[in-house]
């Protein structure tokens, strides 16, 4: 693994918690993985979640680069999500961080 | 992988970085997993960060079960964190965070 030096200026980590960071953004990805990948299905999925707050989510993980928007001149419109490439790269520790936080969640309840 | 219901009230991902948020809290869990376990050698390594803040997130650490703190009565006074096996099943994940935020860190600058 990496060798930690003497001064670290950008902790790796808080490179990829300002990713992910913002409300439920982890969900949204493993939504659009799955092939929730539709607008309105995230919002009626999240129905705690304001859908602007989801539209904030989704904006900001599109600019990274992490999901990728496609918009359907349909009547309605229709908008739906995938993955990135780039944003398949980051999947599997998304996978990994959702099941370390559901087993912490059974500890310490 | 576990499903998403309808609603989520708890998210998984917020429990996860509830517990590795901090400042440079996965460093710190990289030096004592590497054996740069002794506090006064991890305040030197990270001289960017106050010991006083190295000695909170240890101590948060250490209420969460990542860690484990071995006080050693000697002159002058010696004191250790080892992670737990608890900390243990964490680390995995905080490896492929680190790995995806140095892959990032190239990709944006």
């Amino acid at each position: 693994m990496e060798e930690i030096g003497q001064t670290e200026f950008i902790c790796p980590s808080d490179t990829f918690l300002g990713i992910i960071k913002g409300k439920c953004k982890t969900t949204l990805i493993v939504l659009i993985k799955k092939g929730r990948n539709r607008y309105g299905e995230m919002c009626r999925t999240l129905p705690t979640i304001s859908p602007r707050m989801i539209s904030k989510q989704l904006d900001e993980l599109e600019r990274d680069g992490i999901i990728e928007r496609h918009s359907f001149a349909e009547l309605p419109p229709r908008v739906e999500y995938t993955l990135s490439d780039y944003g398949e790269t980051l999947y599997p520790i998304i996978r990994e961080i959702r099941k370390w936080g559901y087993m912490h969640q059974a500890r310490t309840k």
